[in-house]
């Protein structure tokens, strides 16, 4: 760009300078290219989607509807907003390139991983190009005695696994629900940049164990717009191992006492791209056992959950399904459980101490009335069992057939759990709704998947409707409205209520700092 | 302030125009008063100490020289530059205060806990008001069932586990050396806001159990000077009690889809003052064991840690002492370890689990040609195994009686560990000076604690030398220069070479960002 692309991107640091240039550039008062060539209906120019080619490879762009359509919508009900093309690059350097292309031409840059989001996060409101992440797929480095790998974002959980197979090492995953949408655990990236479940660091509680990424190589469009002319320098944070938890490459940062702008993952892509990361590994575990118990109330299912926290049983997992649930997985996973409020339990450990960390689960859980314990020691039917969890989302979805699903993501102190449970489920008798309950109870964090007609405008409205007062009951309660899945498209206004006025404020800012034309997935989160 | 005050604090949001302001100023360009009240030497207007006193009242201000001495330098070697004015707020509303007078004032913020520190973070290099905050010490609220606590950054590590003592909770800590710095445990901070060790999370490698901080209450001093006339607007993060780690605050932040800022915790204070914190507590262990082994060679001790480690043996803490420190804590602390390479272990569970427990580290450790294996199961005989560690520091000084002690704080990969020990032990040779080993060998983060005479420039020069070959040693080996003391002073130009130039201009924009007008003590860190 010239002198005066230099000059608007540098004025444009401001955040009230940069949203009077993009008024002034709306209002056609600025005629500066880089603006112009922005469509807000997604239309690129042939020469920018020619420019696009030059870097990835022309079989690496395409503008065709079809492609453009599966980029314009994720697993939720949020309507498809196609993107003027999609690009799949190769490797750091092209992304780099896209990042310096798109910013200098004022083009709209949306992430991308697989699509299995629940917020609309991948929806291109403003048009642009959607950068698919899937090619950059390469395990770059495995260093078994520090307990890390160096990834690129394209690469899953079930691929990584299989590649640590041999080392005695394993990369544990927090959510399991990821492993029940669409393109399954292969859809579940490590590192991905893309908004929802896999750009959002897992909720901890049910996999006490740390987390996973020490590192993390971001691009910001703003260190390439900075220096368009420099070789790709993709933002590294300060390097340190000391780390465990997802947010540790943050902690190391903080160690080291950088101000490293926030993770990309979790900000659904709006400020920058994930292109790698050095993630913690776990010495694969010695022996594993898995449960499931049903319980008289949701309450007592809780309190068990409290009970064998406070004895500081090292839980490997621990999963509510309320009988809703359960009665659906029965049937699509052709279990027995009794219809009750249940919770599916996993420990990891060596022989002796699973014996006692069963014993003592036990007594816990029958002193709060827990019956039907099931205990699954052997691989082939833990995997039965926690298969049938996995597709909880897909049992929850044969409840009606041909509907879509909708999960709220709600969090609360664990405390508030029980009544916030017992609460939504009135609703949902109020409500006419079909929901199915499934909880991460170990950290207050539960989904109420709401099934849905997408052709019926009213039922649409009421899940919205529960959705948001689900939201701001868990507020009420000094909760979140989002444990996991984000922002994205639909939860814009809880944010507001959940952070107040100088929250947003300082988030404006902080995104205007690394994002200063807004080009990083625009319309979201903010 | 005046429409005038308005404007700059306005315009200064852009980091370039806030330089230019600055410099304008200094060069008497510029007649605000807000600027032209910053006294480079640290004296503050006769009419600015009264604002002070109105806001927290006359007793808890002080501009004698004692006082200004006391919070001008830390532990560490950096020399004394007292503030103007150290002031004691006694609540958030007073720091709110605080900051929107300082700010609108133009004078600079050095915020203090309780002066531990070993980075020089406290020195007031460009004069101004330091806050301390150990009369904000009160336990606000305690949820046992939601495993938190909320506390003022006044209250300390050991107020706060007495307070929990029949609760069956306890706050843990990952680090040890801590409790040797003068004031002792009191000295740590649980949420210190200050630079050095309590403003900077430990490093969670001697204690692999999830850390402390679920959410953090932070004053910047923008959204003060943002709104100077509205209520105290302390920023709070997105809640959620999803969490785990330390950056869990941020965490979750990131799982509400919400770029706050970074933690000012480990910032040096540079971007802002924690006013409080919920705390993760644990359940206080069921039983717990100690032990010290001695080992042939540094690789041995090493070896053996990374063996502990990847048989999942879950280390409560593990802690390396070089011959020299062990030597010195031996004499110091009448110990009759042997004089090599020793672990200090620690583990909690329940009895049957300890004992396995205590079996495998036995034969992981022997295997590595272990000797002198001694476990201490009551507690007096622990308290006295871990007295003796935490008196490292005094008993390191104690080698060169008159002399002060300076920190080295490398982190690299575990696998690194031995060779850059043993680099290390060889450059001391070299070196001529005086230096013992202690490291948090779990995470690969190890100190140097060089005896220097405060006196002897050319010494001072010598062990300068030292630090910096050692960080740029670790940087070679994918570390980082600092594991937990941050940058502070001392550290700047590491900091550069560790995370490059895109690194510390991303770091700058977002420190401007929320300091637009670079008060939050400044001259540390950037």
């Amino acid at each position: 760009m010239g002198w005066c692309g230099h000059l608007v991107t540098h004025l444009s640091a401001h955040p009230a300078m940069a949203s009077l240039l993009r008024a002034a550039a709306t209002w056609g008062l600025f005629p500066w290219r880089g603006y112009c060539s922005r469509g807000t209906q997604g239309e690129l120019s042939k020469g920018f989607v020619e420019a696009l080619k030059a870097v990835v490879g022309s079989p690496h762009v395409s503008t065709a509807a079809a492609d453009r359509e599966q980029h314009g919508h994720d697993e939720s009900m949020h309507r498809c907003q196609p993107p003027g093309a999609v690009v799949w690059p190769q490797n750091v350097e092209q992304v780099s390139r896209l990042a310096a292309l798109c910013y200098s031409q004022g083009v709209p840059i949306i992430p991308f991983g697989t699509g299995t989001g629940l917020e609309g996060g991948v929806c291109a409101v403003q048009g642009g190009v959607c950068i698919n992440l899937t090619h950059m797929d390469r395990i770059l480095k495995l260093d078994p005695e520090d307990f890390c790998v160096v990834v690129e974002p394209g690469v899953t959980r079930k691929t990584l696994n299989t590649y640590l197979r041999d080392s005695g090492l394993w990369f544990p995953v927090g959510r399991l629900e990821l492993e029940a949408l669409p393109w399954g655990p292969e859809g579940y990236q490590v590192a991905g940049p893309v908004p929802g479940h896999e750009g959002t660091p897992p909720s901890p509680g049910t996999c006490p164990r740390p987390h996973s990424a020490l590192q993390t190589q971001a691009q910001t469009p703003r260190s390439a717009a900075w220096w368009p002319r420099q070789p790709p320098a993709p933002m590294l944070c300060a390097m340190a191992r000391c780390g465990t938890t997802c947010s540790t490459w943050r902690w190391c940062c903080l160690a080291a006492g950088c101000f490293t702008p926030p993770a990309p993952a979790g900000t659904s892509g709006t400020l920058g791209l994930i292109t790698a990361a050095t993630l913690r590994l776990h010495p694969a575990p010695e022996a594993s056992v898995a449960a499931t118990c049903a319980f008289p109330s949701v309450q007592a299912a809780v309190d068990t959950t409290v009970h064998i926290l406070q004895a500081a049983l090292p839980l490997a997992r621990i999963e509510f399904l309320d009988e809703v649930m359960m009665d659906a997985c029965n049937r699509h996973s052709r279990l027995t459980c009794s219809v009750a409020p249940t919770l599916f339990l996993e420990f990891h450990g060596s022989e002796r101490a699973l014996a006692e960390q069963i014993e003592r689960a036990e007594e816990i859980s029958q002193h709060n009335g827990a019956s039907h314990f099931f205990w699954a020691k052997e691989a082939e039917e833990r995997s039965r069992l926690w298969a049938a969890r996995h597709n909880a989302w897909y049992a929850a979805l044969a409840l009606r057939p041909g509907c879509k699903g909708y999960s709220t993501d709600v969090c609360v102190p664990i405390s508030r759990l029980p009544e916030i449970l017992v609460q939504t489920k009135e609703d949902l008798k109020a409500s006419g709704l079909t929901g199915a309950i499934v909880g991460h109870v170990g950290d207050g964090n539960f989904h109420c998947i709401l099934l849905v007609d997408p052709e019926d405008a009213e039922e649409l409205r009421r899940v919205k409707a529960f959705g948001e007062h689900l939201g701001r009951r868990a507020l009420a309660l000094h909760g979140t409205c989002t444990g996991e899945h984000g922002i994205g498209l639909g939860k814009r206004q809880l944010l507001q209520e959940e952070v107040g006025a100088v929250g947003m404020e300082t988030m404006r800012q902080l995104k205007a700092t690394l994002d200063p034309r807004g080009l990083m997935n625009p319309g979201k989160v903010l």
